[in-house]
Formats: structure tokens, C-alpha cells, sequence
């Protein structure tokens, strides 16, 4: 008989931010019951998966193993924790645990893809606990920027681990629960203490601790009340608790708050629904934000990362639902820039400044604080609970190098482990055990693929290189009928000489058809791959472009 | 008779940084002779310009009045002002003017492009003078981040204009002039002093004074003395000085450096040859690099903004050029991330993550200083020139705009003018006259493209929404031959219900045909239309996209 062990298997967010997806299982091995942690996405960019509409793990081992899983939980309500929640369930089928907020948000997936909803099962926090297999699940509440954030403690025969989930050590999170050191102090002490500690690396280089939420609204409203024409200001969505301070900072500024963009509507409906937000200013509707004097008005909008569709951006080309930006006006990030929405955000921030708005961002650091844990915090959690191994998660590759190495600056068996690598957690050291295929999948349309089906780097070569077609009909004798037809797409229309590109490729198509020979013209294959070599061979002369080519060959068939 | 007047007129910079293109005009309205200064590029990316080499400033205008043209002013040799030097010329034909190291670089772009390299004058600093029909024009060394940057005086009947190009001010430059508040105290007195500061606005969001370029010696040279393993380090290959500090530093640890990157040893010659380097530490060739321990290297390489081909980006990847990063080396960022090239520049970062490298950035301002003046270097300038107008140049809109600001409290008539607003200077007030049409000229492999000719339009659509290719073929009397047949690329084989998508198109497809009408498909514009609906409306059921759609009807026409 096998031993039993206890395995981590990151799926996704070992080595990226974005699309979190975690295992842990034991048992015999090959053979261990299985729990989920998180079913996140991440989001695409032109120049890695254009056209994409959502990025997730490649869940194809959970699948395989899906008779395996004891049940789903989910940490907290950001999409890159719960957004891939309604798309992967219908292949693993385990029921999904989450505190009450979480759980309003899962639902919303649920009900978007008709799924079974009473398979989403609302937890409240420890000491309440979930037996799922062998692990007893606790749900911790911690700090972050939405609420009910939690951390799990997951209790199993081989020992206790800590998931923290995305956490900030905050005393004063304006909506939630404040960091609580007691409740944490317990978790370190009980039993035998911390095996195992997985743990957030988002903010790993950031030196300085971490500033609380409530340290916002002094300059917020500040900065507010010394405005003279609208104020619209743009956060993430699910920051509720920013949400607040803005609008009471808005309030009391005397003015009336308005709220643009279905997402932010999504979460303050959730967030009123399930209890977790109080005494939010009243909000009023765009038609009659529209009869304001602009000073007493303020719009808290979606679009923090310059999304095109969002309202920031919205506004930022003209009018939306009835309101515009005019001269005067001020438009606040109250947001950081995710590395690589710079251009996106940047070309709103020139729009308003064509519109004579004055634009404020987080510069100086006054009007944002980030949700995660900060390298001070991390080590005030690993003093706090001396965990025996430090599994670094939530991060690039950089960011969970740094954090090992505090670790292991600190005794702490520290192991770097990244989508895929299984890791033994049974005896005293972490040990890798086994490599699994873990890539990405994507969300195209309504359908699922495959990062490396292919289809993306098509696109990747067609946006690239342009697109020629080149289609032609052979007789019955495997001649050509007619001539050899050429269309471009995404390629200039003439070459350097001036004539037209798809001319001149026809005319040496025409000329090499007219003299190939009758075996070479019976081969779809030589046909293709002469048609294919012409076409690159012309525009790379004429434009200086290798492009895609698709050869279609019609052969006439004798009735 | 017309009165003459004084004109400005930018066509590529004001609005964007990158792509410079400025001219000035004098004489009778509409009839003016002109200088242009500078001709720029500036970067394609994938979300907007997919598959574009580079990007300049639309000429027409120029080309249109090229007989009124008497010179070309290069202020110095970087690409977003020289860039389109080579592409541009044969269009415009007017001789151009720089000083030797600028005149170097031009040289090289000439002798690509086969042009007259006649054409390049050499100037030298002021007081030599270039008469250019109605302007008098001076090149006054300024302190940038590439040896022998200028600024331009330009004297006019209508008065004298200063023409920042980029600057900062640097006292202690390394390699080049240091700033030289003499000379500039001089320029504002001569005569009625300056009536036009046309002037660099990059960082007029720096609220501190810039540093110079002598402050990163120490700190460079301690940190390379602190590795143990070999050193790598990436700044602009343009960064002469830097190019000097990072090897002086690295020969002081006892180190011996090689360069890796086409575009830094370009850099380097022109540099030496043209005598604005002296003093450069030896270097040695890869092939020597290959055989020292690790502890006696330094690398100096290009790929500072983490671009594919570049040296840092293959050494991420692995060997190249027979040299290889290992655990334990470091890899410095003497360099600063541009604005929408930061995920390029992070996926470098973890890949040397990957391999054990450090990579240490520019995140605590140790090892990187700006080339270009800061807020209160400008306001210095503002100060000593007191000119009568303020036109910010070089910025993107908000930067213009703050810039604006700022001359305006200072009582200096700031006018903010994108590209493509001509201005007059001639009264006391600068007035907009006219707005040109300024856009973007690509060049796509060997060919120039329009911005708006639907080349890079249709990459885009490709790229989001995958092609079909329909073919069909109809005879001599209209009536489908054989079966429709598509072809499907960048988009998902198999639809939701698992069934291979070009079948079902091409079932609906054949359904069509064989139900339409004579009068239909006796029409190639109704023909097309339907098949294209048809294409769509499948693919949206099947895989919820909305396809580019290519149809191809070939007739067969009787002999």
C-alpha cells in the first residue's frame, strides 16, 4: 500500500498575476483526493492572443481527475479568483464554497451559463468549517481591496496549511474586516502550528508597509472639495470599499454622486444585497445627474485601465448616457496602471486633456492604496506564523524568486514552485515531484481553445504579415481554367514600381500555370506549395512582405 | 501685396512624443519659404499599427510646396527625430543641415537609401550661421542623452526663435557640451532678444530639477563592484555617455567589456570617428568575452525596452552570440521603461528570473538619469530666454497643455499647437490660421503606407475576428459548379456543438446556392453579399464570432 501524501499543484498564478488556480491533494499517491483553490482569469492583449475574449488555466489534469475533487473554494470575488468559475465548473462538477459576498458574485456566473446554483454553497467564516475529504477548510477573513477577502486554513492529516488568498495587512479597511492579529496569533498556535504557508508575492518589491484604505479619504475629499467644475473619478469596480470613500468624499463636498458603468452597479448591488455594505451615499440616476450645475456634481465611472469600452473611455470621446466632460472639469484615477495598460489609460488621459479637463492621477500616491501586502507585511505574516514551508504564489516568476529567497533568509524552506511543478509536502522539506502540462485556455467567442491550437498565432501571422488568396480552377485534364485569381487583405494595394500588387502576382501565377506540367499540376500538394512560394516571392519583391498565403485549388470533375 | 509672416507648423511631435517634424515658414501668405526641423519616426505596436516598421509624419503638405523648401535641420541623432531622414528625403530634396556626429548617423541613412550624400552639410556650433533664404540659423550645443544635441536660433525679419529640440540641463555631461548659461544669457540679449521659445516638453511632470548624468558614476560603479558573477547592462544605444559611465564602472571593477548589438557598436563608431568619444575603455569581442571567468565580465547591450531581437531579449532566451547569462549574474536596467513597452520589458525580466539572474532596475532612480529637462529646468529656461511666445513642442497632449500652463502664469503668450496647426508668429500674439492635414505615413516593409488606406485596418479585423475565405464557382449559365468551399484561418475549427465549422458553413452555403435564383447569382455584388451574411451568421451561432469574410466567385465563361 502506497503512503498517503499531500501535494500543491498551482494551475495557474505561479508565475503570472492572474487566472489563480490552486490544488492541493492527499492520499495514496496518484491517488489523493483533491480541493481547489480559485478559478481566476486572466485578461488578453493584442500582441500575445488578439481577438481572445478570456484566459484561464488548462484544467485538462483536474479534468482527468475530476472523480477526484472534493469540492471548489473561492478565496474572494476578483475576476482573476472567481472569473472562471462559470466556464471550467461543467468540467470538474465539485460544489463551490464561499463566504456570502463571493458566493453573490459566483452566482451571477452561475446564472449567466445556467448552471446548478445550488451547487455554489455560502460559508461563514472560522471557526465554521468545511469537510471536504480529507481537509477541514476554514475561511479567515483578511484585508484586500473587495470584500469578505479571505484566506484559508486547511487542515489535513500530514498538517496545516495557509492559503492566504490576495491580502493586505489593513486596520482600517473602511468595508470589511480589519487584518485581525489575535485570530492570526490563534491559527500560528493551534495544534502544531503552520506546515505550510502559501503566500501572496503581488507587492514582494514594494519596501515600505503597506498603507491602510482609510488613509485615502482625508485627501480625497481634500482634493474634492477644491474642485470647481465636475468631478468624475474611476477606480476598479470591485473596490467597494474605495467606492464609499469616494462617494462620501463626494457627499461631503456637497455633491451629488452618480454611478456610470454596469460593473460598479454589479458590485454595489451584490455588496447591498449580501450585507457587507452600509450607509453607502445615495446615488443618483444620469438622467437627473444630467440637470446638475456641474459643481455640484460627481460621477464615480468604470475604466481605471482605459478599457475602450468603459465609461472613463466613453467619456473621454464624448458624450455618455447624457453626460459630458467639459473645461473645467477634473477626471481622478483613483487606481494604479496595471503594467501593460499604459497606453490604454495614457490615450484617455490626452483625450480629456483635449477637452480642457484636468486630469489627476496617482503620482504622488495620495489618492490609491494597493491591496496587497507589502514586503514588510509579508514578513510580519511570516513572524506571525512560523510556518515550517513557504510556497510563494500570486506572482511572475521575479516576484516568487524574491519571496523565497526572504524566506530562506529567514529558515523558512522555501520552494519556488510555478504552473505545473506538483510538490510533495508530506515530510519536512517541500520536494518536486512531478512536472504536469500546464498551459492557458482561451475563451474565443462562445467557444473554448487551446493557447496552443494554433488559431492565435493565425491571427499573430495575418496581422503581422497581411493575407493573399490565391485561388485557381483546373479542368478535368488538370489544366488551368481561366486564370489564377489573387485577393489581399492587409496588404498595401501596389509596389514599389507602382503597379498593383495583386496583378503582378497573377500575372507570374498565370505564367508559371501555363508551363507547369501535368504532373506537377495533378499534385494538390506541388500546386500549393508553387502557388504559395510565387505569391511570397512577388510581394516580398514588390513590398517587402512575406505574407500568409491560402491557396484554394477547384478541380472541375467529369460528370 | 501681402504682407509676409512668420509660421510655424508642426507636422509630427506636438501631440505624441516621437516622429518630430516642425517647420517655419516666411515671405508672403501662402507663399513663405520654409525650414523643416527634424524628421522623426516613431514605433509601431500591435494594438494599432500590426506588422508597420515604422511610423513618420504625414508629408503631404511639404511635398505639395517641396519648391519652397530651403533646408532640412537635424538638432540631433536620435531616431524620433532623424529617423525619417532617409525615407523622407526623396521627397522633399532640400539640403540638410547637422553637426558632424548628427551629420554621421544622417550619413549612414543616405548611404541605405543610396541618396546624394552631398546633401548632408556639416555644421559647426554657433556663431557660424546657415542662411536659409529668409532665416538665419544657428546650432547652440545643448546637454541631452546623445552626444551633440542642438538647439536651434533662428532669426527672422519677424524676430528671433529659439528652438529647444530635446535638452536638459546638464553642467557635468560626460560626453558631450555642458550646459552653458553664458551662451544662453547671450542668445536672449542679442538684439531685440527672443520673440519664440519653441521648446521640449517631456517631463514637465518632473516637479524636481533634473540630474546630471555625472551623478550615476558612483552608484554604477559600486554596484558592478558588488557582483560576483558577470555583470550585464542595457540603456539606449544611443546613450553615449551612459555607454561610457557603464564601461569606465565596469574596467574599475576589473572587468573587461564587450557590446553586444548592432545599433550600440553603429553608435559607438560614429562616436569615435567623428571625435565626440575619446577615452572609451577598451573592448573586446565576443569570441574573447566567451573564454574570461564570469567575475572579469561586463556586457553592455542593447534591449533596453525589452524589444524581441534586441541582445537582452536573446539573452533571456538563451545563448547568443556564444555567451550565456547564469544563476548568479546580474543584469542591470540603466534605462527607463516607456511608456506601453513595460510588458516587453517585464517578460525579459522573468526570463532572467528563470535562469537565476538578478535584474535590477531603475526603481529607485540609482542608476538612470533623463535626458530630457524637468519642470523647474524648464521654468529656468522660461527665465533666461523671456520670450514673447511659448510654443510646447514634443509632448503628448497633457504635457503641451501643463506646459502651456505654465507659460501662461508666467505672462509668456503660450499657444498649444498639435500637428497640423499652423501659426502665425508675426504679431505680438501668436494666432491660429490654419489646420493642415497632419497624419501618419508607415513604412510596411519596402513600401509607404497612408495611415487611413484600411491596410492596417484590415490586419486588425483579421487579427480580432479570424478569416473566411469562401469560394464558389458558377457556369455559364449562373448555376453553382460542384459545392461551395471555405477555408477558415485564425479561427476555431469545431463549434459549441462539436461539429467542424467550414462544414456547417459550407452545408448553409450549398443550401443557398442551390435555392437562389438565376437573378441572384447572376449578380456578383448580391452574391457576395450573401454569402458574406450567411459566413457570419453561421460562425456567430457555431463559435459566437463575427469573421472578416473574403468571398471569391469564379464564372466560367463559354469559349
Amino acid at each position: 500500500m502506497t503512503k498517503d501524501r499531500l501535494i500543491y499543484l498551482p494551475l495557474g498564478g505561479a508565475g503570472e498575476i492572474g487566472m489563480n488556480a490552486y490544488v492541493y491533494g492527499y492520499g495514496p499517491e496518484g491517488n489523493e483526493r483533491l480541493i481547489v483553490v480559485d478559478l481566476g482569469v486572466t485578461f488578453p492583449d493584442m500582441d500575445t492572443t488578439p481577438g481572445i475574449d478570456l484566459i484561464m488555466a488548462d484544467t485538462a489534469w483536474l479534468q482527468d481527475n475530476a472523480d477526484r475533487i472534493e469540492a471548489i473554494f473561492i478565496t474572494h470575488g476578483h475576476e482573476d479568483h472567481v472569473g472562471a468559475l462559470g466556464l471550467l465548473w461543467p468540467k470538474l462538477k465539485a460544489p463551490v464554497y464561499a463566504r456570502k459576498f463571493t458566493a453573490a458574485l459566483a452566482t451571477l456566473k452561475f446564472e449567466e451559463r445556467g448552471l446548478p446554483l445550488d451547487e455554489i454553497k455560502v460559508v461563514k467564516p472560522r471557526p465554521d468549517t468545511i469537510e471536504a475529504g480529507p481537509f477541514d477548510v476554514q475561511f479567515v477573513p483578511v484585508s484586500h481591496s473587495i470584500p469578505e477577502s479571505s484566506a484559508l486554513v486547511i487542515d489535513t492529516p500530514a498538517g496545516r496549511i495557509v492559503h492566504t488568498g490576495d491580502f493586505k495587512l489593513d486596520g482600517t479597511p473602511i468595508v470589511g474586516e480589519p487584518f485581525n492579529p489575535d485570530e492570526w496569533h490563534a491559527i500560528a498556535n493551534e495544534g502544531s502550528g503552520v506546515k505550510v504557508l502559501t503566500c501572496d508575492s503581488t507587492n514582494v518589491f514594494s519596501p515600505k508597509p503597506g498603507r491602510s484604505e482609510a488613509s485615502l479619504a482625508r485627501p480625497l475629499a481634500e482634493l474634492i472639495a477644491e474642485q470647481r467644475g465636475m468631478v468624475v473619478a474611476t477606480t476598479f469596480a470591485s473596490n467597494v470599499a474605495r467606492l464609499k470613500t469616494l462617494a462620501e468624499a463626494g457627499t461631503a463636498a456637497g455633491r451629488s454622486v452618480c454611478m456610470l458603468g454596469r460593473a460598479m452597479k454589479k458590485m454595489i448591488t451584490a455588496a447591498v444585497e449580501t450585507g457587507v455594505l452600509t450607509d453607502f451615499p445615495a446615488i443618483i440616476p444620469p438622467e437627473e445627474a444630467e440637470a446638475l450645475p456641474r459643481q455640484n456634481l460627481m460621477l464615480i465611472v468604470t475604466g481605471s485601465q482605459g478599457e475602450r469600452r468603459a465609461a472613463s473611455a466613453q467619456l473621454s470621446r464624448g458624450k455618455y448616457l447624457g453626460l459630458e466632460m467639459k473645461e473645467g472639469d477634473t477626471f481622478l484615477f483613483s487606481s494604479k496602471t496595471i503594467p501593460g495598460n499604459e497606453r490604454g489609460v495614457i490615450r484617455v488621459m490626452n483625450a480629456f486633456s483635449e477637452m480642457g479637463v484636468d486630469v489627476i492621477d496617482d503620482r504622488d500616491g495620495l489618492y490609491h492604496v494597493s491591496g496587497h501586502a507589502n514586503r514588510p507585511d509579508l514578513e510580519a505574516i511570516h513572524d506571525l506564523l512560523r510556518p515550517s514551508v513557504l510556497l510563494p504564489m500570486h506572482g511572475e516568476h521575479m516576484h516568487l524568486r524574491e519571496h523565497c529567497r526572504i524566506g530562506i533568509e529567514k529558515g523558512i524552506a522555501s520552494e519556488l514552485a510555478t504552473n505545473g511543478t506538483m510538490v510533495d509536502l508530506t515530510g519536512e522539506r517541500p520536494r518536486i515531484v512531478e512536472y504536469i502540462e500546464a498551459g492557458r485556455t482561451y475563451l474565443d467567442g462562445s467557444v473554448m481553445i487551446g493557447a496552443m491550437d494554433g488559431v492565435v498565432r493565425d491571427r499573430i501571422r495575418m496581422a503581422l504579415n497581411g493575407h493573399v488568396l490565391a485561388t485557381l480552377i483546373l479542368d478535368e485534364e488538370d489544366q488551368p481554367l481561366g486564370d489564377a485569381w489573387v485577393e489581399l487583405k492587409g496588404l498595401a494595394e501596389r509596389g514599389k514600381r507602382g503597379a498593383a500588387l495583386a496583378e503582378q502576382i497573377e500575372a507570374e501565377l498565370n505564367e508559371y500555370l501555363g508551363m507547369a506540367g501535368a504532373k506537377v499540376l495533378r499534385n494538390d500538394d506541388k500546386v500549393e506549395e508553387a502557388v504559395k512560394r510565387i505569391v511570397r516571392q512577388v510581394t516580398m519583391e514588390e513590398i517587402g512582405k512575406k505574407p500568409e498565403v491560402t491557396v484554394v485549388t477547384s478541380r472541375l470533375v467529369a460528370d
